[in-house]
Protein backbone atom coordinates (compact mmCIF):
# COMPACT_ATOMS: atom_id res chain seq x y z
CA UNK A 1 0.00 0.00 0.00
CA UNK A 2 1.33 2.95 -1.00
CA UNK A 3 0.89 6.76 1.43
CA UNK A 4 0.93 9.93 0.41
CA UNK A 5 1.20 12.73 2.66
CA UNK A 6 -1.98 14.47 2.56
CA UNK A 7 -2.10 18.13 1.57
CA UNK A 8 -3.07 20.68 3.39
CA UNK A 9 -5.80 21.75 0.40
CA UNK A 10 -7.26 18.33 0.77
CA UNK A 11 -7.83 18.51 4.12
CA UNK A 12 -9.12 22.18 3.89
CA UNK A 13 -11.59 20.39 0.83
CA UNK A 14 -12.57 17.51 2.88
CA UNK A 15 -12.97 19.17 5.78
CA UNK A 16 -15.72 20.76 4.49
CA UNK A 17 -17.65 17.48 4.20
CA UNK A 18 -18.39 18.11 8.12
CA UNK A 19 -21.51 20.56 7.12
CA UNK A 20 -24.18 19.57 5.08
CA UNK A 21 -24.26 21.98 2.57
CA UNK A 22 -21.34 20.93 1.43
CA UNK A 23 -21.97 17.44 1.64
CA UNK A 24 -24.81 17.45 -0.62
CA UNK A 25 -22.74 19.68 -3.05
CA UNK A 26 -19.99 17.15 -3.58
CA UNK A 27 -22.09 13.81 -3.01
CA UNK A 28 -19.90 12.84 -0.47
CA UNK A 29 -19.61 11.91 3.25
CA UNK A 30 -16.70 11.17 5.75
CA UNK A 31 -17.51 7.95 8.00
CA UNK A 32 -14.86 7.83 11.18
CA UNK A 33 -13.48 4.57 13.19
CA UNK A 34 -11.89 1.39 12.02
CA UNK A 35 -14.54 -0.35 12.62
CA UNK A 36 -16.78 1.60 11.09
CA UNK A 37 -14.73 1.96 7.92
CA UNK A 38 -14.54 -1.98 7.93
CA UNK A 39 -18.05 -2.72 8.40
CA UNK A 40 -18.64 0.09 5.40
CA UNK A 41 -16.07 -1.86 3.24
CA UNK A 42 -17.56 -5.48 4.28
CA UNK A 43 -21.06 -4.34 3.26
CA UNK A 44 -19.65 -3.31 -0.44
CA UNK A 45 -22.75 -1.04 -1.02
CA UNK A 46 -20.94 2.74 -0.04
CA UNK A 47 -17.74 3.19 -2.29
CA UNK A 48 -14.51 4.68 -0.77
CA UNK A 49 -12.50 6.88 -2.54
CA UNK A 50 -10.00 7.52 -0.28
CA UNK A 51 -8.70 7.10 2.97
CA UNK A 52 -7.20 9.56 5.87
CA UNK A 53 -4.72 8.27 8.20
CA UNK A 54 -3.32 9.68 11.05
CA UNK A 55 0.31 9.72 11.22
CA UNK A 56 1.45 6.74 13.86
CA UNK A 57 -1.65 4.63 12.68
CA UNK A 58 -0.63 0.97 11.86
CA UNK A 59 -1.29 0.77 8.42
CA UNK A 60 -1.69 -2.62 8.09
CA UNK A 61 -4.84 -2.27 9.90
CA UNK A 62 -6.74 -0.46 6.84
CA UNK A 63 -9.46 -1.97 6.00
CA UNK A 64 -10.01 -0.74 1.86
CA UNK A 65 -7.51 -1.68 -0.50
CA UNK A 66 -6.59 -0.29 -3.90
CA UNK A 67 -7.89 2.93 -2.69
CA UNK A 68 -5.46 6.21 -2.29
CA UNK A 69 -4.17 6.88 1.55
CA UNK A 70 -3.32 9.82 2.87
CA UNK A 71 -1.15 10.35 5.95
CA UNK A 72 -1.98 13.64 7.88
CA UNK A 73 -0.58 15.20 10.99
CA UNK A 74 -2.43 15.09 14.19
CA UNK A 75 -3.63 18.49 13.81
CA UNK A 76 -4.95 18.25 10.68
CA UNK A 77 -6.54 14.92 11.13
CA UNK A 78 -8.38 16.39 14.24
CA UNK A 79 -9.38 19.06 11.42
CA UNK A 80 -11.38 16.66 9.30
CA UNK A 81 -12.33 14.44 12.61
CA UNK A 82 -15.63 15.28 14.42
CA UNK A 83 -14.72 13.55 17.90
CA UNK A 84 -13.01 14.81 20.41
CA UNK A 85 -10.66 11.48 20.68
CA UNK A 86 -10.01 10.54 16.76
CA UNK A 87 -9.91 7.21 16.35
CA UNK A 88 -6.93 7.80 13.58
CA UNK A 89 -8.90 6.59 10.49
CA UNK A 90 -11.41 8.21 7.80
CA UNK A 91 -12.81 7.29 5.13
CA UNK A 92 -14.37 9.55 1.84
CA UNK A 93 -17.57 7.96 1.38
CA UNK A 94 -19.72 8.47 -1.89
CA UNK A 95 -23.25 9.09 -0.77
CA UNK A 96 -25.04 6.38 -2.37
CA UNK A 97 -28.36 7.43 -4.68
CA UNK A 98 -31.70 7.61 -3.47
CA UNK A 99 -33.98 4.67 -3.83
CA UNK A 100 -37.00 5.43 -5.78
CA UNK A 101 -40.09 3.78 -3.92
CA UNK A 102 -41.00 2.00 -6.96
CA UNK A 103 -38.14 -0.32 -6.00
CA UNK A 104 -39.17 -1.22 -3.12
CA UNK A 105 -43.36 -1.32 -3.56
CA UNK A 106 -43.68 -4.64 -4.67
CA UNK A 107 -40.93 -6.52 -1.87
CA UNK A 108 -42.25 -8.26 1.45
CA UNK A 109 -41.06 -6.80 4.87
CA UNK A 110 -40.50 -4.21 7.23
CA UNK A 111 -39.88 -0.59 6.50
CA UNK A 112 -38.53 1.72 8.73
CA UNK A 113 -39.85 5.44 8.37
CA UNK A 114 -38.77 8.66 10.75
CA UNK A 115 -40.83 11.70 10.89
CA UNK A 116 -38.20 14.27 11.66
CA UNK A 117 -36.18 12.97 14.41
CA UNK A 118 -33.07 15.18 15.74
CA UNK A 119 -30.85 13.77 17.50
CA UNK A 120 -27.54 12.45 15.45
CA UNK A 121 -27.58 9.72 17.75
CA UNK A 122 -31.06 8.91 17.92
CA UNK A 123 -30.85 7.91 14.15
CA UNK A 124 -27.77 6.36 13.92
CA UNK A 125 -28.84 4.23 16.04
CA UNK A 126 -32.20 3.13 14.70
CA UNK A 127 -29.86 2.72 11.39
CA UNK A 128 -27.62 0.13 12.96
CA UNK A 129 -30.72 -1.38 14.66
CA UNK A 130 -32.71 -1.26 10.75
CA UNK A 131 -29.89 -3.06 9.55
CA UNK A 132 -29.69 -5.62 12.54
CA UNK A 133 -33.24 -6.93 11.72
CA UNK A 134 -32.75 -6.35 8.08
CA UNK A 135 -35.43 -3.70 7.31
CA UNK A 136 -36.11 -3.49 3.53
CA UNK A 137 -35.99 0.23 3.58
CA UNK A 138 -35.59 3.75 5.24
CA UNK A 139 -37.76 6.69 4.43
CA UNK A 140 -36.70 10.03 5.96
CA UNK A 141 -39.24 12.08 6.73
CA UNK A 142 -38.85 15.86 6.30
CA UNK A 143 -37.04 18.06 8.91
CA UNK A 144 -34.95 14.47 10.02
CA UNK A 145 -31.44 14.90 10.57
CA UNK A 146 -29.17 14.35 7.65
CA UNK A 147 -28.30 10.82 7.80
CA UNK A 148 -24.86 11.38 6.40
CA UNK A 149 -24.15 13.57 9.09
CA UNK A 150 -21.03 12.38 10.80
CA UNK A 151 -22.79 12.31 14.38
CA UNK A 152 -25.15 9.75 12.33
CA UNK A 153 -22.93 7.76 10.11
CA UNK A 154 -20.72 7.38 13.76
CA UNK A 155 -23.72 5.67 15.52
CA UNK A 156 -24.66 3.48 12.78
CA UNK A 157 -21.57 1.54 13.34
CA UNK A 158 -21.08 1.02 10.06
CA UNK A 159 -24.40 0.32 8.99
CA UNK A 160 -24.79 3.28 6.80
CA UNK A 161 -25.74 2.62 2.88
CA UNK A 162 -27.15 -1.16 4.17
CA UNK A 163 -30.74 -0.28 3.89
CA UNK A 164 -32.09 1.87 0.50
CA UNK A 165 -32.85 5.39 1.77
CA UNK A 166 -35.90 7.47 0.43
CA UNK A 167 -36.79 11.13 1.99
CA UNK A 168 -38.97 13.65 1.47
CA UNK A 169 -42.94 14.15 2.28
CA UNK A 170 -43.82 11.65 4.45
CA UNK A 171 -47.10 11.50 4.09
CA UNK A 172 -46.93 11.60 0.22
CA UNK A 173 -44.40 9.02 0.52
CA UNK A 174 -46.81 6.36 2.60
CA UNK A 175 -49.77 6.93 0.36
CA UNK A 176 -47.49 5.45 -2.09
CA UNK A 177 -46.98 2.49 -0.35
CA UNK A 178 -50.41 1.68 0.69
CA UNK A 179 -51.60 1.76 -2.96
CA UNK A 180 -49.65 -1.36 -3.33
CA UNK A 181 -51.31 -2.87 0.28
CA UNK A 182 -48.66 -1.48 2.96
CA UNK A 183 -50.19 -1.04 6.31
CA UNK A 184 -48.58 1.75 8.13
CA UNK A 185 -48.04 1.96 11.83
CA UNK A 186 -47.22 4.93 14.55
CA UNK A 187 -45.55 4.61 17.14
CA UNK A 188 -47.66 6.39 19.76
CA UNK A 189 -47.62 5.94 23.65
CA UNK A 190 -51.29 7.77 23.90
CA UNK A 191 -53.35 5.24 25.95
CA UNK A 192 -55.93 4.59 22.93
CA UNK A 193 -53.23 3.27 21.13
CA UNK A 194 -53.19 -0.73 20.48
CA UNK A 195 -50.31 -2.54 22.38
CA UNK A 196 -47.19 -3.50 20.38
CA UNK A 197 -48.06 -7.65 21.92
CA UNK A 198 -51.65 -7.41 20.14
CA UNK A 199 -50.49 -6.29 16.64
CA UNK A 200 -50.78 -9.54 13.78
CA UNK A 201 -47.73 -8.28 11.77
CA UNK A 202 -48.54 -7.88 7.76
CA UNK A 203 -45.82 -9.00 5.16
CA UNK A 204 -45.88 -5.50 4.19
CA UNK A 205 -45.44 -3.11 7.16
CA UNK A 206 -43.91 0.46 7.58
CA UNK A 207 -43.26 1.54 11.37
CA UNK A 208 -43.52 5.44 11.81
CA UNK A 209 -40.96 6.68 14.93
CA UNK A 210 -41.64 10.69 15.67
CA UNK A 211 -39.87 13.71 16.15
CA UNK A 212 -38.48 13.17 19.99
CA UNK A 213 -40.13 15.72 21.76
CA UNK A 214 -42.99 16.13 19.81
CA UNK A 215 -44.02 12.77 18.19
CA UNK A 216 -45.09 12.23 14.59
CA UNK A 217 -47.06 15.12 13.00
CA UNK A 218 -51.19 15.26 13.20
CA UNK A 219 -50.92 14.95 9.39
CA UNK A 220 -49.72 11.94 9.83
CA UNK A 221 -52.65 10.50 11.18
CA UNK A 222 -55.11 9.40 8.95
CA UNK A 223 -56.91 6.63 6.80
CA UNK A 224 -56.05 3.03 8.01
CA UNK A 225 -52.96 4.00 9.88
CA UNK A 226 -53.01 2.12 12.94
CA UNK A 227 -51.82 3.84 16.29
CA UNK A 228 -49.16 1.10 18.52
CA UNK A 229 -47.50 1.82 21.67
CA UNK A 230 -44.86 -0.41 23.66
CA UNK A 231 -46.46 -0.96 27.31
CA UNK A 232 -45.39 0.14 29.96
CA UNK A 233 -45.61 -1.28 33.48
CA UNK A 234 -43.44 1.17 35.76
CA UNK A 235 -45.27 4.54 36.35
CA UNK A 236 -41.44 6.57 37.65
CA UNK A 237 -40.63 7.73 33.73
CA UNK A 238 -43.09 9.10 31.44
CA UNK A 239 -41.63 7.59 27.75
CA UNK A 240 -39.24 5.56 26.11
CA UNK A 241 -36.07 6.97 24.52
CA UNK A 242 -37.29 7.46 20.26
CA UNK A 243 -34.60 4.39 19.16
CA UNK A 244 -35.44 2.30 22.31
CA UNK A 245 -39.07 2.11 20.92
CA UNK A 246 -38.10 1.54 17.83
CA UNK A 247 -36.02 -1.36 18.58
CA UNK A 248 -38.39 -3.04 20.19
CA UNK A 249 -40.95 -2.39 17.25
CA UNK A 250 -38.48 -3.99 15.10
CA UNK A 251 -38.12 -6.93 17.29
CA UNK A 252 -41.87 -7.93 16.91
CA UNK A 253 -42.24 -6.90 13.65
CA UNK A 254 -39.19 -8.75 12.21
CA UNK B 1 -42.56 30.68 46.54
CA UNK B 2 -39.94 32.88 47.93
CA UNK B 3 -36.53 32.59 45.42
CA UNK B 4 -33.38 34.25 47.01
CA UNK B 5 -30.22 34.71 44.79
CA UNK B 6 -27.84 32.15 45.38
CA UNK B 7 -24.34 33.19 46.56
CA UNK B 8 -20.90 32.56 44.82
CA UNK B 9 -19.90 30.19 47.75
CA UNK B 10 -22.87 28.38 47.05
CA UNK B 11 -22.71 27.98 43.45
CA UNK B 12 -18.68 27.37 44.14
CA UNK B 13 -19.98 24.50 46.09
CA UNK B 14 -22.62 23.02 44.07
CA UNK B 15 -20.56 22.79 41.18
CA UNK B 16 -18.35 20.69 42.81
CA UNK B 17 -21.32 18.07 42.42
CA UNK B 18 -20.10 17.48 38.93
CA UNK B 19 -17.14 15.70 40.08
CA UNK B 20 -17.86 12.08 41.13
CA UNK B 21 -15.48 12.22 44.53
CA UNK B 22 -17.45 15.15 45.82
CA UNK B 23 -20.89 13.63 44.77
CA UNK B 24 -20.00 10.69 47.16
CA UNK B 25 -18.99 12.45 49.89
CA UNK B 26 -22.07 14.77 49.78
CA UNK B 27 -24.27 11.66 48.91
CA UNK B 28 -25.52 14.63 47.02
CA UNK B 29 -26.13 14.96 43.12
CA UNK B 30 -27.44 17.64 40.63
CA UNK B 31 -30.45 16.50 38.19
CA UNK B 32 -30.84 19.24 35.24
CA UNK B 33 -33.84 20.11 33.34
CA UNK B 34 -37.49 20.54 33.71
CA UNK B 35 -38.86 17.49 32.86
CA UNK B 36 -36.43 15.15 34.70
CA UNK B 37 -36.86 17.19 37.98
CA UNK B 38 -40.65 17.16 37.38
CA UNK B 39 -40.43 13.05 37.04
CA UNK B 40 -38.02 12.66 40.11
CA UNK B 41 -40.27 14.98 42.03
CA UNK B 42 -43.29 13.35 40.93
CA UNK B 43 -42.02 9.71 41.83
CA UNK B 44 -41.01 10.97 45.56
CA UNK B 45 -38.35 8.33 45.94
CA UNK B 46 -35.65 11.14 45.50
CA UNK B 47 -35.07 13.38 47.89
CA UNK B 48 -34.56 16.77 46.49
CA UNK B 49 -32.96 19.83 48.80
CA UNK B 50 -32.72 22.95 46.97
CA UNK B 51 -33.94 24.23 43.71
CA UNK B 52 -31.15 26.56 41.22
CA UNK B 53 -32.88 28.53 38.16
CA UNK B 54 -31.52 30.43 35.88
CA UNK B 55 -32.50 34.59 36.01
CA UNK B 56 -35.45 34.91 33.71
CA UNK B 57 -36.86 30.90 34.18
CA UNK B 58 -40.18 30.94 34.70
CA UNK B 59 -40.46 30.29 38.44
CA UNK B 60 -44.22 29.00 38.21
CA UNK B 61 -43.01 26.39 36.49
CA UNK B 62 -40.64 24.99 39.12
CA UNK B 63 -42.53 21.65 40.37
CA UNK B 64 -41.27 21.03 43.95
CA UNK B 65 -43.41 22.68 46.69
CA UNK B 66 -41.71 23.84 50.18
CA UNK B 67 -37.91 23.63 48.81
CA UNK B 68 -35.45 26.42 49.02
CA UNK B 69 -34.79 28.12 45.76
CA UNK B 70 -32.11 30.37 44.24
CA UNK B 71 -31.71 32.37 41.44
CA UNK B 72 -28.73 32.25 39.59
CA UNK B 73 -27.13 34.56 37.02
CA UNK B 74 -26.61 33.21 33.71
CA UNK B 75 -22.52 32.62 34.44
CA UNK B 76 -22.98 31.18 37.67
CA UNK B 77 -26.02 28.82 36.06
CA UNK B 78 -23.20 27.41 33.34
CA UNK B 79 -20.80 27.24 36.23
CA UNK B 80 -23.47 24.33 37.68
CA UNK B 81 -24.74 22.97 34.46
CA UNK B 82 -23.44 19.78 32.90
CA UNK B 83 -24.46 20.86 29.38
CA UNK B 84 -24.13 23.38 26.66
CA UNK B 85 -27.34 25.06 26.29
CA UNK B 86 -28.96 25.03 29.93
CA UNK B 87 -32.44 24.11 30.55
CA UNK B 88 -32.89 26.67 33.35
CA UNK B 89 -33.57 24.76 36.29
CA UNK B 90 -31.66 21.82 38.52
CA UNK B 91 -31.98 20.38 41.62
CA UNK B 92 -29.83 19.24 44.06
CA UNK B 93 -30.66 15.67 45.13
CA UNK B 94 -29.52 13.02 47.89
CA UNK B 95 -28.28 10.12 46.65
CA UNK B 96 -30.37 7.32 48.13
CA UNK B 97 -28.62 4.84 50.29
CA UNK B 98 -28.14 1.46 48.58
CA UNK B 99 -30.47 -1.61 48.63
CA UNK B 100 -29.54 -4.52 50.64
CA UNK B 101 -29.51 -8.03 48.18
CA UNK B 102 -32.10 -9.65 51.13
CA UNK B 103 -34.06 -6.58 50.35
CA UNK B 104 -34.97 -8.13 46.64
CA UNK B 105 -34.03 -11.66 47.23
CA UNK B 106 -37.35 -12.86 48.05
CA UNK B 107 -39.16 -10.74 45.24
CA UNK B 108 -40.61 -12.09 41.93
CA UNK B 109 -39.32 -10.16 38.98
CA UNK B 110 -36.67 -9.23 36.50
CA UNK B 111 -33.39 -7.39 38.05
CA UNK B 112 -30.99 -5.80 35.43
CA UNK B 113 -27.29 -5.91 36.08
CA UNK B 114 -24.60 -4.23 34.32
CA UNK B 115 -21.10 -5.39 34.20
CA UNK B 116 -18.60 -2.55 33.37
CA UNK B 117 -21.28 -0.39 31.22
CA UNK B 118 -19.06 2.69 30.18
CA UNK B 119 -21.14 5.17 28.10
CA UNK B 120 -23.41 7.53 30.31
CA UNK B 121 -25.75 7.44 27.93
CA UNK B 122 -26.23 4.41 27.56
CA UNK B 123 -26.37 3.93 31.62
CA UNK B 124 -29.52 6.24 31.68
CA UNK B 125 -31.15 5.27 29.08
CA UNK B 126 -30.85 1.46 29.91
CA UNK B 127 -32.40 2.79 33.72
CA UNK B 128 -35.03 4.93 31.61
CA UNK B 129 -35.97 1.36 30.06
CA UNK B 130 -35.82 -0.51 33.43
CA UNK B 131 -38.31 2.09 35.35
CA UNK B 132 -40.84 2.04 32.19
CA UNK B 133 -40.71 -1.99 32.73
CA UNK B 134 -40.78 -1.57 35.80
CA UNK B 135 -37.43 -3.63 36.53
CA UNK B 136 -36.98 -4.89 40.52
CA UNK B 137 -33.88 -3.67 41.02
CA UNK B 138 -30.17 -2.21 39.27
CA UNK B 139 -26.77 -4.66 39.90
CA UNK B 140 -23.88 -1.60 39.15
CA UNK B 141 -21.09 -4.16 38.50
CA UNK B 142 -17.65 -2.95 39.22
CA UNK B 143 -16.39 -0.86 36.54
CA UNK B 144 -19.51 0.56 35.84
CA UNK B 145 -19.84 4.58 35.50
CA UNK B 146 -21.33 6.43 38.33
CA UNK B 147 -25.59 6.33 37.83
CA UNK B 148 -25.61 9.47 39.37
CA UNK B 149 -23.19 10.90 37.14
CA UNK B 150 -25.28 14.10 35.52
CA UNK B 151 -25.45 12.61 31.99
CA UNK B 152 -26.56 9.14 33.13
CA UNK B 153 -29.03 11.40 35.35
CA UNK B 154 -30.49 13.44 31.91
CA UNK B 155 -30.47 10.07 29.76
CA UNK B 156 -32.52 8.55 32.29
CA UNK B 157 -34.96 11.45 32.23
CA UNK B 158 -36.42 11.39 35.80
CA UNK B 159 -35.88 7.54 36.43
CA UNK B 160 -33.39 8.06 38.05
CA UNK B 161 -33.95 6.57 41.78
CA UNK B 162 -36.66 4.29 40.36
CA UNK B 163 -35.36 0.90 41.28
CA UNK B 164 -33.24 0.02 44.13
CA UNK B 165 -29.55 -0.03 43.85
CA UNK B 166 -26.51 -2.57 44.22
CA UNK B 167 -23.29 -2.08 43.40
CA UNK B 168 -20.43 -3.70 43.96
CA UNK B 169 -18.64 -7.09 42.69
CA UNK B 170 -21.09 -8.44 40.40
CA UNK B 171 -20.04 -12.53 40.70
CA UNK B 172 -20.19 -12.31 44.30
CA UNK B 173 -23.52 -10.57 44.33
CA UNK B 174 -25.49 -12.97 41.53
CA UNK B 175 -24.52 -16.02 43.85
CA UNK B 176 -26.30 -14.66 46.35
CA UNK B 177 -29.60 -14.34 44.30
CA UNK B 178 -28.74 -17.75 42.40
CA UNK B 179 -28.66 -19.39 46.08
CA UNK B 180 -32.42 -17.97 46.16
CA UNK B 181 -33.76 -19.43 43.07
CA UNK B 182 -32.57 -16.60 40.79
CA UNK B 183 -31.60 -17.67 37.10
CA UNK B 184 -29.36 -15.61 35.71
CA UNK B 185 -28.87 -14.76 32.22
CA UNK B 186 -25.61 -12.91 30.30
CA UNK B 187 -26.32 -10.76 26.75
CA UNK B 188 -24.05 -12.82 24.29
CA UNK B 189 -24.25 -12.15 20.69
CA UNK B 190 -22.44 -15.48 20.06
CA UNK B 191 -23.55 -17.93 17.74
CA UNK B 192 -23.97 -20.72 20.57
CA UNK B 193 -25.81 -18.60 22.69
CA UNK B 194 -29.66 -19.58 22.76
CA UNK B 195 -32.29 -17.07 21.04
CA UNK B 196 -34.08 -14.96 23.08
CA UNK B 197 -37.62 -15.42 21.60
CA UNK B 198 -37.04 -19.45 22.62
CA UNK B 199 -36.25 -18.60 26.50
CA UNK B 200 -38.91 -19.29 28.89
CA UNK B 201 -38.57 -16.71 31.07
CA UNK B 202 -38.60 -18.12 34.98
CA UNK B 203 -40.66 -15.71 37.68
CA UNK B 204 -37.37 -14.97 39.17
CA UNK B 205 -34.38 -13.18 36.00
CA UNK B 206 -31.63 -11.64 36.41
CA UNK B 207 -30.60 -10.09 32.85
CA UNK B 208 -26.76 -8.97 32.35
CA UNK B 209 -25.67 -6.26 30.36
CA UNK B 210 -21.81 -6.29 29.25
CA UNK B 211 -19.38 -3.61 29.00
CA UNK B 212 -20.24 -1.86 25.14
CA UNK B 213 -16.77 -2.93 23.45
CA UNK B 214 -15.63 -5.64 25.89
CA UNK B 215 -18.81 -7.41 26.54
CA UNK B 216 -19.37 -9.41 29.84
CA UNK B 217 -16.37 -10.53 32.04
CA UNK B 218 -15.02 -14.28 31.47
CA UNK B 219 -15.24 -14.67 35.49
CA UNK B 220 -19.24 -14.19 35.08
CA UNK B 221 -19.52 -17.38 32.59
CA UNK B 222 -20.14 -19.81 34.94
CA UNK B 223 -22.47 -22.66 36.51
CA UNK B 224 -25.97 -22.73 35.07
CA UNK B 225 -25.72 -18.92 34.20
CA UNK B 226 -27.23 -19.01 30.29
CA UNK B 227 -26.00 -17.12 27.19
CA UNK B 228 -28.91 -15.54 25.29
CA UNK B 229 -28.41 -13.52 22.20
CA UNK B 230 -31.29 -11.65 19.38
CA UNK B 231 -31.35 -13.21 16.42
CA UNK B 232 -30.40 -10.67 13.80
CA UNK B 233 -31.25 -10.88 10.09
CA UNK B 234 -29.39 -8.60 8.25
CA UNK B 235 -25.26 -9.18 7.74
CA UNK B 236 -24.04 -5.32 7.72
CA UNK B 237 -23.74 -4.91 10.61
CA UNK B 238 -21.54 -6.65 13.54
CA UNK B 239 -23.65 -5.94 16.98
CA UNK B 240 -26.71 -3.52 18.46
CA UNK B 241 -26.04 -1.05 20.57
CA UNK B 242 -25.53 -2.12 24.45
CA UNK B 243 -29.32 -0.14 25.01
CA UNK B 244 -30.73 -1.37 22.60
CA UNK B 245 -29.68 -4.83 23.27
CA UNK B 246 -30.59 -4.37 26.98
CA UNK B 247 -34.21 -2.92 25.74
CA UNK B 248 -35.25 -5.82 23.86
CA UNK B 249 -34.50 -8.10 26.38
CA UNK B 250 -36.56 -6.48 29.25
CA UNK B 251 -39.11 -6.27 26.48
CA UNK B 252 -38.83 -10.12 25.90
CA UNK B 253 -38.93 -10.91 29.79
CA UNK B 254 -41.35 -7.94 31.12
Amino acid sequence: MQIKPASKNQIKKRKKLLGGKYRNKEKLFLAEGLRAVQQISDNGVIDVIEIFIEEGFDTKAVPVQNIPVFSASANDFAAISDTESPQGIIAVCKIPNQAEPNSLLNNDGVILAFDAIQDPGNLGTMIRTAAWFDVKGLLMGTGTVDPFHPKVVRSTAGATGAAPVISGDLDGILEKFEEKGWSVFLMDGSPESISLDRIKVPAKSIVIIGNEGSGISEKIYRGSRKKIKIEGRGLSVESLNASIACAIALYRFC
